[in-house]
């Protein structure tokens, strides 16, 4: 069977399994999702036998550390992924909420219900826990999903896949509500985005090329799960001990994440008395800075920052700092260099913040917090399928309410159109 | 200046006005509106000649009456138009709107936020009210927009648009907000759906062609409005004059409409009580009836409908008719051959309709009345976009809410991740 047709007949199982699974009721679903995380654990040995596989392999290409710590499953790193499980079984069930109803004057009964969106393709690079978290979320919001992992974590994927499919099967379950492609081919990414008659929406997970492949070659909608480039702003009217407190957390507490702070924006009126204790912190912590000619004059040990700098999402202890001259410039600049995630501003000057929050086109606004809050726990949602840069649809923390959509539904007595 | 480049300016100054104009109070919104209904009013012998040109040019190239019809402007016509736009004033403002607000346990407050989505093209083909129409719900919905009607209404779009913009300017409002493309290249279109640095959305209006080539060609987001194979499912146990009033008012009070029956189902055991009776009142509206050998054998006036019939929208007199086994296949036949726009089943059992309502899988699924109700204004909801196809973002009837998103704002007073 040629790779397309091999394809096409996963997407069309995972589209009839979607059709005929509608009346899964919440108590089933949960059902089937604490006993995934039961399995798990019960046979953790075949994870870590098969992720043994996939270690040898990715050692023997000598590919980085960081990348064979994303790799590597061991006891607690399962742990997690069952808790992960459990904890989205006892999340409410988003399936069938009636946002809204009414009556019309001709005694039509409207109601605007969430529905599952159908079948989703999860496309992600190499941590295997993604394999039961989207499956998991995507299966509790009624959706039918295909996996497709990276190919250095195939054997591991494969193991967690054929241990959530035992417990479909022992629940009768449709197969294709849970799908894997299971092949090492590289061309299947781009077939699988041309399959928009099967596929309802592509959700990529991974770094910037990933996601850019994924958005330029797809002919199904994808909601991008793209870099933060994140922005604290120190204001005039900033506490200057609260300014660094959040600064320092949303730069040093975990600078490998999305909602890190990349780039720190300092009212000029304030520069002077706020940078040099500030600046001497980060670099008693070990993180760079790369600043305007204005902050190198306040404080020496900083490289010059080269335009491409605020476009850069770091990951790491490395910081743009720039002296704006007012909120505008600031608001500007986070518009203009930023990728609309999240962005907080530091003031006790209430117009100021409102201000900010208006005219700041990002997903989160924050005001005397750290960007690190950008989180579906954090939020209270619970567990997330990431955090969503893309306007449409889902924006910011995209959890199980976000893998839903609505429908129409209408009661009538005969009612026609006159 | 390029066609490229001159897309890019227009682009980046909706961008542009769309950032500055976050502040737009409802109110001034709301009497910009009013005042462009009155200027289309009170200049209207200037849209008139403009139309005219358009007119003698589409007779010229011997375009079909029904297009030089959808081209036409008159007094009538114009009036409309104004009372579109003036309708829109009156609808409540979407953008501000707390969706939900809650406080976390360290003391955020967080809120999530109707606001707006930002530029906006529009794709249209040869109706010139889109102009004003799209302009107005962008406006309302604090979205720039770009519009980009077909090359044969060209004039009259152009004529409308200056009207529109100088209002703008009365008001001193960024001119980027409402914006034209009016060249006749048509390299224009291709080219604007590659500007997704500047543009969020876009959306095409207009025939099958046109929306293939938009979702194709694009690197923005798009919102479809397809074809509507709307079905109606007569169930065995329907009451009989219900049936037969709803199906008649669905096919044939406005056939041209994306909501208007194409496809009616009936099940077996009631299609020789039913049908004759039907199909005798349809052949005298004129409807010509494509149908299954089954059809042809209860009713003799029956063409014999292939397998494409089921996937035409007619828009016009005709109908397929199909006698279905049982429920099932008559979902199983909606999910696959319809456009998952509106459908719609007649039957006095309770449980039958509830398990139609939660298998069908389309934006609009109706018990017991006309697919024909599927309208913006129909729905109660106001002045409408169109009839979104898609499941992302915005399903169904498409009215101001649907033209925004959200973000969320948070509230702190110094909390730092731990």
């Amino acid at each position: 069977m040629s790779l397309k047709s091999e394809l096409i007949t996963i997407a069309s199982q995972a589209q009839e399994a979607f059709r005929v699974s509608q009346d899964l009721s919440p108590d089933v679903k949960n059902r089937i999702l604490t006993e995934m995380s039961v399995a798990l654990i019960q046979q953790k040995s075949l994870i870590i036998k098969a992720n043994a596989v996939d270690l040898k392999k990715a050692r023997s290409m000598s590919l980085s550390p960081a990348f064979v710590d994303r790799l590597t499953l061991n006891d607690n790193r399962i742990g997690e992924m069952a808790e992960s499980l459990s904890q989205i079984a006892q999340l409410p069930d988003p399936v069938g909420e009636v946002i809204s109803g009414w009556r019309r004057p001709n005694g039509l009964w409207i109601e605007k219900v969430r529905v599952p969106i159908g079948v989703i393709a999860i496309i992600y690079e190499s941590r295997p826990n993604v394999t039961s978290d989207c499956a998991g979320l995507c299966f509790k919001s009624g959706n039918s999903v295909i996996l497709r992992g990276g190919k250095e974590s195939l054997n591991s994927n494969i193991a967690i896949y054929e241990i959530l499919k035992a417990v479909l099967k022992k629940f009768k379950i449709h197969p294709g509500m849970v799908n894997l492609i299971a092949t090492d081919d590289h061309k299947a990414v781009n077939e699988l985005l041309q399959l928009n008659d099967y596929i309802d929406l592509v959700i990529p997970r991974g770094g910037e090329g990933l996601i850019r492949k994924v958005t330029e070659s797809s002919r199904i909608p994808v909601i991008k799960h793209y870099k933060g480039i994140c922005h604290v702003y120190v204001d005039k009217d900033a506490r200057i001990p609260m300014a660094e407190e959040v600064c320092f957390n949303a730069k040093v507490q975990r600078p490998g994440t999305c909602n890190a702070m990349e780039c720190m924006l300092v009212h000029k009126n304030i520069a002077k008395k706020f940078l040099p204790h500030m600046l001497e912190r980060f670099r008693k912590a070990g993180v760079q800075i790369r600043g305007s000619s204005d902050v190198k004059k306040i404080f020496k040990d900083v490289i010059l920052a080269e335009e491409k700098d605020y476009y850069t999402e770091y990951l790491d202890l490395i910081l743009s700092v720039k002296v704006v001259d007012d909120l505008e410039s600031a608001i500007n600049h986070i518009n203009s260099y930023g990728t609309h995630h999240s962005d907080s501003i530091i003031t006790e000057h209430h117009e100021t913040a409102l201000r900010f929050l208006r005219f700041v086109d990002s997903a989160c606004v924050y005001v005397n917090a750290s960007t690190r809050f950008t989180d579906g726990y954090q939020f209270g949602l619970g567990a997330e399928i990431g955090i969503s840069t893309d306007k449409l649809h889902a924006r910011g923390p995209m959890a199980l309410q976000e893998l839903t959509t609505y429908k129409y539904i209408v009661f009538g007595n005969g009612q026609i159109r006159t």
